[in-house]
């Protein structure tokens, strides 16, 4: 759900203008990117059906793949991508694949699939619904995760890889690699779940003031906005709130604290912008509208809705009668990652969550990633994450 | 800067329509209000020069009073309210008056005023600027916590109160009470300051996006909007915001956990509001958007942009060249309060202000009230607050 991209350098360069704050995600998008073996989509045959009773026909999945599958079947990794990436996990994930890491291009046959939903390759709001021959947009049904962990294994199917060594995401991606464990018992060895519970009553206070922020929007009209003509003030706001969930207020303090905007705006000035009532920005203003114009770009607000709700309705245990019912059949070694100044998943419900699976009767394990970056340290730290896990 | 009102039982008791949750706030709703003895308007015979260069001109300060001032003149006690608090403190911290607690109607008295740029009977925006003949609305100029303490200490003279024997507050009632120590030194005995200090990057940065929330509402119209046609959802949006850097994430699981809406919404349906992009809600949700709904009957917009600026721009600091300067004159005995699960302004933080004004020489201790409720607990938990100070 992090902003991949500006925080691991899939995009270009960017020539900054007007008053992007300078920060460690800026400059750490000079690094490499691992390109894919293989990008491409996969066409299901048939009709995905869906938990919410509707159904998808013939979705696509746009996955990539890295490096190849071994004669034996037995390298392949899956990566799940959250709530803003893509199937490129090379580019927002490189440092994963550093040389002794945790993925090899050598070894691993490493998928990533986008998610259904997405504005990234996989069918979405703005695909054309073959039932109707227009776009879904509003009418995207809700597809859980459950739903794409279906999709997604058939996709495996499709490339001959019956069993994953492992399946690894944050974030939503985490909720994919979670469930998959318990979907397909048999078809994971282990599985790494970073940065993830079901959403806290928090979180979705969270995403419903996202949701707002978009659907406020007069541009965005009821979801059936002109692709030219996007919801964009209402997408850059809800991505700004999201913003602040992903990262830590230690970590705010230290690169803006109470600092003007950097671009020389006067806080304290009689006539801010818009007649005075606002003033100049403080640096993090600065900063947030940054990011905010930065995701306006590359993202489309029905997607980004569509995968709220994907995040929201995640509950593993829904349709089963226990914690036991639902955990005591997977058969992966988890390893489970909470990260120390996570807001949005605190640490210590990580944990928590990893200690009902085990208690469950699953192989459970915790481990906690000292980081002042919040939510987003499984991307902004990634060597850090790579540490945790030797 | 919390909801007074729906915390502490000023509003009348609410048909609740729609899907309200009712919370513990609901409940304590039915708490008594005391009655002031007077309550009326001050208007300041000469123009008020602001620090930011500009002036009002001759601005109104409207305030309540509780109790008698003595013959001795040495019973007077300020109370400063929060965000979108009023003046009438018996009704929204009723239990600080209680018997035996921190305010007697009988040996104090005590005094409210409500902040400039408020629309409780201050001058605030929607106020006639008596130099155009037309409301301010977005020309209304920055206030700062020094203006409005100067402002205050004209009202106290007018009253023939030349000394406080206390002044309190919480949030910007706290800043307001520190200011006071500051600026006027001999004028005050001792202080109370709950819950804050100036704002961190993390709380610049929410009330910076509740300040879009406001501002990309089409009804603002640049503040320039007709008070029939005030920019509601915007203004929900901004007190939902809010609110949930009021409270705190253990009291929101507690209370809502990942339970759907109570009025019977299915977040997992397949087509939800929308047209199925958003699904029915969940109670926090449903919680929420009540809260916000409550807001916009009883707040002005523009009146929150201002505060929201008042708040952003204090810093005791600003103008000295050390917290040495700053504080050293300080004659007041000081008591800062922290509130453990606050999220806004964090005990921690609380605790390290205290220290920084105690070794710039000044008498300041630190209390910490353990309280689930987060910021808000200043006025969700008033009992607890009087029994702390005890």
């Amino acid at each position: 759900m992090t902003d991949a991209f500006t925080r691991s350098g899939a995009s270009p360069p960017e020539t900054k203008t007007g008053t992007p704050a300078s920060t460690a995600e800026d400059s750490s998008a000079k690094k490499r990117i691992v390109e894919p073996t293989y990008e491409g989509d996969f066409v299901l045959d048939e009709r995905l059906p869906l938990e919410c009773g509707r159904a998808l026909v013939c979705p696509t999945l746009h996955y990539a793949v890295y490096g190849r599958l071994n004669a034996a079947r037995d390298n392949a990794v899956l990566v799940c991508h959250a709530l803003s990436g893509s199937a490129l996990v090379g580019s927002w994930w490189p440092e994963v694949f550093a040389p002794g890491a945790v993925l090899s291009l050598e070894h691993d046959f490493v998928i990533c699939i986008n998610l259904l939903g997405s504005c990234y390759g996989s069918t979405g709001p703005s695909s054309v619904n073959p039932e109707t021959g227009e776009p879904y947009g509003p009418d995207f049904p809700l597809v859980s995760i459950r739903d794409n962990v279906r999709a997604q294994a058939r996709l495996l199917d499709s490339l001959g890889v019956r069993r994953l060594r492992l399946v690894l995401g944050g974030s939503i991606g985490a909720m994919q690699a979670l469930e998959w464990t318990i979907q397909f018992p048999q078809r994971v060895e282990r599985a790494l779940v970073v940065g993830v519970t079901p959403l806290s009553a928090m979180g979705l206070a969270l995403n419903h003031l996202q949701r707002q922020a978009i659907q406020h929007d007069p541009e965005w009209n009821g979801g059936r906005y002109l692709p030219q003509k996007p919801p964009r003030r209402g997408l850059a706001l809800a991505r700004q709130i999201a913003m602040i969930s992903y990262k830590s207020a230690p970590l705010f303090e230290e690169r803006f604290g109470r600092n003007p905007n950097r671009n020389g705006e006067d806080p304290w000035a009689a006539n801010g912008l818009d007649g005075g009532l606002t003033g100049g920005r403080f640096d993090v203003a600065g900063y947030l509208d940054h990011q905010g114009q930065r995701f306006i770009d590359r993202f489309d607000a029905n997607s980004y809705l569509a995968i709220l709700r994907t995040m929201d309705t995640w509950d593993p245990l829904r349709g089963y009668a226990s914690p036991e019912e639902a955990f005591a059949g997977i058969r992966a070694r988890l390893i489970f990652i909470g990260i120390s100044t996570d807001w949005l998943f605190p640490a210590a419900e990580v944990r928590r969550f990893a200690e009902t699976i085990r208690a469950a009767g699953a192989h459970a394990e915790y481990r906690e990633m000292v980081s002042a970056h919040g939510h987003d340290a499984f991307l902004a730290e990634q060597a850090e994450l790579v540490r945790l896990l030797h």
